[in-house]
């Protein structure tokens, strides 16, 4: 049986009766935490075993991005209930300082600096421009046409957020399906396939579109930039290019820079309360602009639009943190930590074995979580050996499992 | 460097900035969980480590009762802060199924009739002779007045039931020191000792006394209901015996049925919501009023005081119920489960080995976490070896933890 328990406070999971309600103030959003899914999980699978007489019946967990965290985590603290987890693409590192923060933007800036270096330097290029025409009297006015926003823009900085998030999909969206999958009819956003609810809720909608579009984004947008006719310029290079991600279908008439449907974010919250990921961008190793995360910053944010201060170091007292992977060596085990290279959160996963159970299954041309989605004729061998081997483990986990509960049975 | 952390919503740990709002209403107290102390404990930890640079630092977690099923909960749930448990007299099994109901009764049972068979005799009968003598025109007049209530009676019922839960204490209290515990000043109630915080808030405030007071409870209660008068009256007898529990001073001139000093009970919140015990007693095995758990009646009870439903099936859903010892065994290490036979919570612990690392330390004549308490010059020879063996296995988790330290460092 395959089980799709949805997150709290996302989807149709709304308490108070309505997403309204739920989201209304931090007061009602207290209960949207990591460790309360957790609990919902724990009581779900407790109670449907309980109702389907299949008490005896072993639970596997799966997860990508956060919810490969949440099922890591899960493994963790309920070991009674599940016996091994799959984590993909999980950054359970992400957190204080058990990672460089740097490590993200970095990998989503070495996949475009692998694809084509004109294209880094390009992007890399833009931010001053995209600066320096902000400045200019008319500037706000030019770059709002250039890129086509339905409303005026009200700072070069909201630009390049825009872009900035553009070119990180791309990097988790980074996957080897061939052209054609640029084909929207492929992937219908409102088909609810494995992890769309996880498109919907944790990425913001619009890379579900890039997500459904597959590998050929960074080559595709990178084309786009690089084949401009000479004496294009750099904006219009980026124009074209970020059109590809955020305009695949060819069917939009000008862009909102935020266009989030549901109303809410439900990310926003826990990112102000427990999901504190430092991440900076380096002018060096990057092709972002230089930003050093600011905690203080953050905090000024999330006082304001949510009244709460996060909780910087909760996550790592709660799951661990320094020492962590000690932690999990001597008291986890039956997790697999599964990561693609190419995605830039793989920077704050798992990426060693840390125990003959806990294991890491590591693609160099992986992206986000892309053995949980569906298989494909597309697959190329290394995906396909990944799957296989993610199944072998589970079936050694299960017959265990059985063996177990057998001699047991024969005492 | 022993810390002492209070409870939430116990003592002066009070949220909301005073007990009376804590204390309010459901909402107020929907943060009094065990879940929440685990994280209160968790922060703490991580905090004073950090302030004091001593992250390297292996930590230790004693608890006794509730505080040592908090203990083993602790380790279980925070492997990476804490290196091991000693749990004394935690009765972590004792909910849903997981052991007959009776076990509790049982065991008070046979202390007194392990004391004296006619002692045990004459509590059996006079439940009975109450509720008969209740259910004449002045019966609850008259009873009261045997009983030197300061109010009177509103049902014989609650007089049974201030009998028991003195019966039940003297179980708990049933430790091995001589007569003159009984002097107060050996153990004043205002002076915070190891476990006097405990003694305030999760067993009733008049248990101290009789905490205080020590071993010789059961044969100074059995000795005063044996050696009346012959022609002495049921209920004087029960009246005689009961005296030296609630009365050990002699200074009582009548007695309340609830004198919680406190003006409010942590530990109802808790049973109202996840601790639910359930626990019956049995006319055939014990000297108790037949009464089966009937888990409708507190909950009515619940709803009507707190306005909440309590949730019988979580805490092994969070912790571990059925087959947790299997969990335990393969998940978790490094726990001390300590038991005295006499105890009526010992029926709810672990009294067996689990593996080699979650060892059960069992003594016959132990009563209620009497290996948590202060060694004293009477303390007997099993006492002083069980404190011991508890010693030297913390030493051996200290041992393996500087062990493995100094291992990586080499490294």
């Amino acid at each position: 049986m395959i089980i799709f328990p949805e997150h709290r406070y996302y989807g149709e999971s709304m308490p108070y009766g309505s997403g309204e309600e739920a989201y209304k103030n931090a007061t009602t959003l207290a209960h949207l935490t990591a460790e309360q899914a957790l609990a919902d999980f724990a009581v779900l699978i407790t109670e449907l075993k309980r109702n389907l007489s299949a008490q005896a019946c072993p639970v596997v967990l799966f997860g990508g991005s956060y919810g490969g965290m949440l099922a890591a985590w899960m493994r963790l603290k309920y070991p009674h209930l599940a016996i091994g987890a799959l984590a993909s693409s999980a950054p359970i590192l992400q957190f204080e300082d058990l990672v460089p923060p740097e490590t993200f933007y970095d990998i989503v800036s070495n996949d475009f600096r692998r694809e084509s270096v004109s294209c880094f330097n390009t992007i890399k290029d833009s931010w001053d421009v995209i600066e320096s025409e902000g400045q200019k009297s008319s500037g706000l006015s030019y770059l709002t046409e250039t890129f086509r926003f339905c409303k005026k823009l009200e700072s070069a900085d909201d630009l390049s957020n825009w872009l900035s998030s553009a070119y990180s999909y791309l990097g988790m969206g980074n996957y080897p399906y061939p052209a054609d999958f640029f084909n929207a009819n492929a992937w219908k956003p409102n088909k609810r396939g494995l992890f769309s609810y996880k498109c919907e809720v944790w990425l913001c909608q619009v890379t579900c579109r890039c997500f459904y579009g597959g590998a050929v984004c960074i080559p595709w947008v990178c084309r786009k930039i690089d084949n401009c006719p000479n004496g294009t310029s750099i904006l219009q290079r980026i124009f074209e290019g970020v059109s590809v991600y955020y305009n695949y279908t060819g069917t939009v008439d000008c862009f909102d820079l935020d266009d989030d449907p549901h109303g809410m974010n439900g990310w926003n919250w826990q990112a102000c309360t427990e999901m504190v990921m430092p991440m900076s961008s380096s002018k060096k190793s990057s092709m972002f602009p230089a930003y050093n995360y600011n905690y203080t910053s953050d905090e000024e944010w999330c006082l304001e639009n949510y009244h709460v201060k996060p909780r910087p170091t909760w996550i790592t007292t709660e799951f661990g943190g320094h020492g962590f992977k000690n932690a999990l060596k001597t008291f986890g085990s039956n997790i697999i930590f599964s990561n693609g290279l190419l995605d830039p959160w793989s920077g704050g996963s798992v990426l060693e074995d840390i125990s003959e159970t806990i294991v890491a299954l590591v693609t160099e041309k992986g992206a986000h979580h892309l053995d949980l989605r569906p298989a494909t004729a597309e697959d190329p061998d290394w995906l396909i050996e990944q799957r296989a081997a993610e199944v072998k483990l589970i079936q050694g986990w299960l017959d265990e499992y059985f063996d177990r509960k057998r001699a047991v049975f024969d005492m």
